[in-house]
């Protein structure tokens, strides 16, 4: 299933573990398929200590503490809330490292301003946090499969420097 | 990825969505794949609040209240750890139906008492709970694969015949 994804799967793998680091997630429209693609290859768990998927606004802000006037002002589909999502996620699960996600996956959904395919990521790692926003073709597995893999990459680029000071 | 299970995850949310019931879901061996299952089709919010991956014991007892007496005594893969995550699911994401999962996905892990394949389900839901314990054949992506299929056809079964009184 995320076959494809084993190299950068075992190479995050394999950079949090030399940095003696650990990783969460916190997942919207991905459902949990980022912590599935993380867990895909075995040892995992000594990196991986978990994570929320808080498909509703309510469960964003009860279980990863975002803020709710952070969901009213920009929607849950925004960068203030992946960066909180994330960063909700290193607290709760107490990791160094963390991705927030939150895009609109469809067929429904869409507006102008956020079509079908948008999908805002943010990042905590020890180097500092960092936000992406992607807009992906297909159709609503395409979109939350590239999100898995853009997820991955990203957290590989973070690792893999070390540990800052 | 889950298109064998479609039927089933578009009955599931059918059933939950006449019984005006919602569902979480409590993750360790399958690491997001049940709630990744659940929103693969478009509408699940409706009916899916989230769910907890929790792959350490103390995300099992610090996020979902598993008692680390029961985790101490029974092991992560247990009739006991299962019942409590899916009821501490319950509680975090005020949820009607639940489903805990803990197992040894391998190849890594096994023991004579409880070997690679070994799956605990706990479930929650408005007719009660219930406890299953599988041992899946395969590699570890059949064995996770196997304990989604398995808790999703679980949850059909328990939600088909409406919510209890």
């Amino acid at each position: 299933m995320f076959e494809s994804l084993e190299t950068d799967v075992r190479r995050l793998h394999n950079q949090l573990r030399s940095n003696q680091s650990t990783l969460s997630v916190a997942e919207s429209c991905t459902g949990g398929m980022i912590g599935a693609a993380v867990t895909s290859v075995p040892g995992s768990s000594d990196v991986f200590a978990g994570g929320a998927i808080t498909y509703s606004n309510r469960m964003k802000h009860s279980v990863l503490g975002v803020e709710e006037n952070t969901l009213e002002t920009h929607g849950a589909v925004s960068e203030p809330v992946v960066r909180e999502m994330a960063s909700g996620a290193t607290e709760t699960f107490g990791t160094d490292y963390a991705v927030g996600v939150s895009g609109i996956a469809g067929p429904e959904g869409g507006s102008v301003e956020k079509p079908v395919g948008l999908v805002h990521f943010g990042f905590v790692s020890p180097n500092g946090s960092r936000h992406e926003r992607q807009v992906f073709d297909g159709h609503r597995f395409d979109v939350r499969f590239s999100s898995v893999e853009f997820a991955i990459e990203v957290l590989c680029d973070l690792s893999k420097n070390g540990r800052a000071v």
